[in-house]
């Protein structure tokens, strides 16, 4: 298989460039008869496109997206769906310097190493803006898993370097998520973090961070072991984002410093008589499997690599030389990576429905 | 596709159950001409295997494999290669308690809940006895790799709850980390590690980890972007070994605090003027393809879920019990979980090799 | 994708040679809750083993397959169930004197060229004994569709050289296929096929026909367009087992003679009111997705290539040389290929089964 | 997997209905460096677009596509190829008639039952429209083998209705296959069925036929056994097209009348002192792999269903009605199917050619 299409059953293929023509995807496997159209996705582009705030990149796309197929009279057919939207503000030769350099923690070395060229536009491929066709298939998944468990994405911002928000997963709300441009639903942390981002764009450098996940009231059951186990395939969705450098589930990397009497999560009854767990330490799922509570992770992401600052490099020559960037970027690309988060999960959740429903028939809960 | 089979081309099918009367993997893909035996793999299963060491499970298992199938005169034909060993120790006896009540943080529960059933001797499935057909297939794709690229993989506990090692990443050896029961090559560590284990084993408890992954001259440009980049396929491999709850690969969490004129990797020339990285933030990879630098990576392991010590639970029907485990078990699952590391890395790499391959032709690097 | 695995979602792996220790097959994706036991898989195993009429090749193999794992209690888990049957009757020096010579229309050639070796006892790989795990495979796909479904596998020897059977395909039964050591539920015509074949192997000849292939009572609805439609999938099934030269469905190459105003099947409402075709030149599917009429299809099987008959062609030195066969083999493998149709087309269906149900739910028809 | 993606290594996915905005595909794993425009396969699209003479349907489609990504500077990057066609001529309207019905060997009813919906203009994504996209990257697995291996597609009409070609096929050239309308390089036989499709066409009927498909110069050593042998993936891509009755390779069906001592390829070696077959009735492979000689095959297409003449049929009320045809439509479609039949070969062999240099390296032959 080649490397575009994520999912087995609720297969996503993605394509185009950062300044090409088009960037979309091919969203095939869906089931037919679920209500779509454009503004059913544009919402969740929205969240994702440049732009959209003082602290990300000044590009303008509007990633107007437009469904060409797979949906006739408003509905799904079952059959694929292809979502475009055309590049509006590409300007390739912002770049044409940078043809002839490796940027530091870019793609750029590696692509010409591996396909014995590059488009370098923008970084063409490897651009950040492929993750556009994520959202908009994201956003088809999340639609489908509303409307059928009542299952939310809720992913936020919960570190921007060396701040913290406290936010309580339990309760946390999509309204509070949007409240600021950070996307932080502590307004307190959200302050401070703007402030950082700030700086750093003035300082013509970059801040990573940390996006909590969260799938509210996912359906219980899904998972397919040994290799397939819903963490497995978080993770692999979430290290496939550009500038993600770390994953975790429920306790995640705190489990190191647990005992197993402190880590497990006791089974309880609730007032329903219904099973849950006491504690989530295993953010969701045993085994692989979802339990049906909550889907707790997080996504450690890097500074952004392109900096204004001056950077040591080499060129296609081997030569050494001094970069300056040019080109438009974000000084913090996390606000923008929350609905890019919660459209990979999407994808997962969804795809993993299917499978289960294919061999074990309907979920029971 | 079910959730049993691992890699696009060189794939492996794992089966049985941890009590059954069996377990195994069926090798599809590889390469012909690769001269094995089973005392290529034996090695690798004697670091995995049970009762191996005062710090782990007593369960008596040999684990010897056989290959039954795809080797013909001392090579490899190209034909799928059938690996299975025997259970010998197996006491499902032991488990029939078990079988009625969900244990905490086990996929009891959510077996139950998923397939309807589940088989309860020793886990059946979801028993990290798996993870033997898993060293067995490594193996084969850590010969490979060796033979054509030098490639080593060279796993080590990292971590055991409060006690972390200091290891020079660039020079450490395999037989530094044999040198000890716990597989840390700084010896003074693993001895504190040792102790630890020992108390939480005589406590009844159980203790979590880290496992420093690296993979040693890894052949270069290899990842498929977007979705399967290296990060994203070896997340997925290390995310679906039991008990794991984190990856981060180069920073991974760290470079959270960093800004991106510190996390940045500047790219130079070495002694014969071939092209390196100043540092290894990015962990081997950028873009998702390998550069041809050491892919350093880390596994968050978490304490076993089985203890002695008394857990509140429910049972099946529901009603709350209070359970003392029986069963033979791990303190501390990471010195054996060394070589399932390895082997699950080797895997994400053969297999990209031959993707690679495919696409690009043979790697340049 | 490696070539040893079939299906998508119910997912077949073969493994195993000819003389090598043992074949068989890890089945991965069943659903749970099957009753299954060994004499569920033997009756077609029986059908198929080699020895058991005067008319098949006399090695004598019991082809007794056992279950490792994936039942447990009586029922499938949902996990990978692996069946395996030793080989008793091997003997491997009987080739020998072959592993120097291709022999003509055999993979000796072929396997060789690719793989720059191969097994050379009694064709390894290639050879027709592994389709005995196929057949068993094809069992568990039969028993759930029998079960939930009442679909039938019906296929029968229809023609034999110049010899061609003329049966009701609506109201043959399994027992009128069984009838006769042919497989050809035409007495008449059976025992004149007999007599050629009685022929032939006494000449140190073979003989070539074809099977009539019949799915009575399938689930409707099932086929994945564009490319996954069930005339695609059972194509692609048949023409994978060894000998097979042709496959049509329905009119098949008939087509060719007739006329659209001839060839179209009228839509009909029954005595139920239910819709149904006239006629069923399209052999059971639309669009590629099935109507629920009886699915017909034809294959073509050559006569074996392993002859008495002294035969030219050369050998690894790129010699001319004349052959003379020795093994054992059969002179018209139709009667035993007839389980193996049922088994493919089994597999096929039932993959489409759990696949429209991953996308749209239960069948409805 | 869904089903509109052929290939697993090159791979094709395919979007779009016949009157909705655009069809095209996305092809995913191309080797980079192939030099790439439009008009590499504007010329094979229109050998099969239609209104392109008088004997097939007068719609009126230029067939322009474009590439919108995965080329850069002239070549392929290795990344997703978009190619996409916009409809012109669509006319929804003439079909809003037929939404009732369920046109008698169509795909309305099926995929209605599947589905719950259609979209029923023109039939959708049913329609052969689709094969639009197959023929566009079918043209860059064409150019690319042709570069590299010199191998050539050379599908002709063989057979239609009554009247079958006479062909020498070891010579015969693409410019005497379009020599004229219907594409059959014996031009007496041409002029009669030129003839009987005016005929056909006239009464409002249509006529069915045989396409031969020939792979000149075929790469050796292809083909990954058991289940992906050359012939199964030729079948099944020859079946997945609309219309296709039947598929067979080299002797196909006459196999049935031969022994084995006619049937049998003797291997002898050639001037050069290569190994070739003296007969060619395994049509190009032996055991499922390219033996190097030329792959022959045979595809039997049905008489198109659309027709103007009355027929009984059944309306989505379950009620009985008479059809007349609206739309327009092709009496005989075997013309235009030839570069769809082309197509679909060289996907398969540029698929093979891919799976093969990763297990096995470069291609030997």
């Amino acid at each position: 298989m080649a490397g575009n299409t994520f999912g087995t059953l609720f297969r996503v293929t993605t394509f185009g460039e950062s300044h090409g023509g088009c960037l979309g995807a091919v969203v095939d496997g869906c089931p037919p008869g679920l209500k779509l159209s454009e503004s059913d996705i544009q919402p969740d582009l929205d969240r994702r496109k440049p732009g959209q705030s003082e602290i990300t990149t000044p590009r303008k796309e509007e990633d107007q997206i437009r469904i060409l197929s797979g949906v006739f009279e408003g509905e799904t057919t079952g059959t694929p769906i292809l979502i475009i939207a055309n590049n509006k503000d590409a300007r390739p030769e912002d770049y044409k310097e940078l043809s002839k350099n490796y940027r530091p923690s870019h793609a750029d070395y590696t692509y010409e190493l591996k396909y014995g060229r590059r488009d370098w536009r923008g970084s063409g491929r490897a651009s950040a803006r492929e993750t556009l066709a994520r959202v908009a298939a994201g956003a088809i998944a999340k639609k489908y898993l509303s409307e059928r468990f009542g299952t939310e994405f809720l992913s936020y911002v919960e570190t921007v370097n060396n701040v913290t928000a406290r936010v309580d997963d339990a309760t946390v709300t999509l309204q509070q998520i949007e409240a600021n441009i950070v996307r932080c639903p502590d307004s307190n942390s959200a302050a401070r973090m703007i402030e950082l981002i700030e700086k750093a764009r003035d300082e013509g450098d970059s801040l990573g961070g940390i996006i909590r996940g969260i799938v509210r009231n996912p359906p219980a059951g899904l998972g397919e072991p040994v290799f397939d186990k819903i963490p497995a395939d978080l993770g692999k969705a979430m290290m496939s984002i550009n500038a993600v450098k770390g994953f975790e589930i429920g306790s995640g990397f705190s489990c190191v410093g647990m005992k197993g009497s402190q880590h497990n999560d006791s089974f309880v009854l609730d007032d329903k008589g219904h099973i849950r767990t006491e504690t989530n330490n295993a953010g969701g799922t045993l085994g692989g499997i979802t339990t049906g509570e909550d889907i707790l992770f997080r996504v450690a992401i890097k500074p952004v690599a392109t900096i204004r600052k001056k950077q040591h490099t080499v060129n296609r020559q081997k030569k050494p030389v001094i970069l300056e960037a040019s080109g438009r970027h974000d000084p913090c690309v996390l606000p923008r990576a929350v609905p890019i988060v919660d459209a990979m999960a999407a994808l997962v959740i969804m795809d993993h429905y299917l499978r289960h429903r294919a061999q074990c028939g309907e979920v029971k809960k």
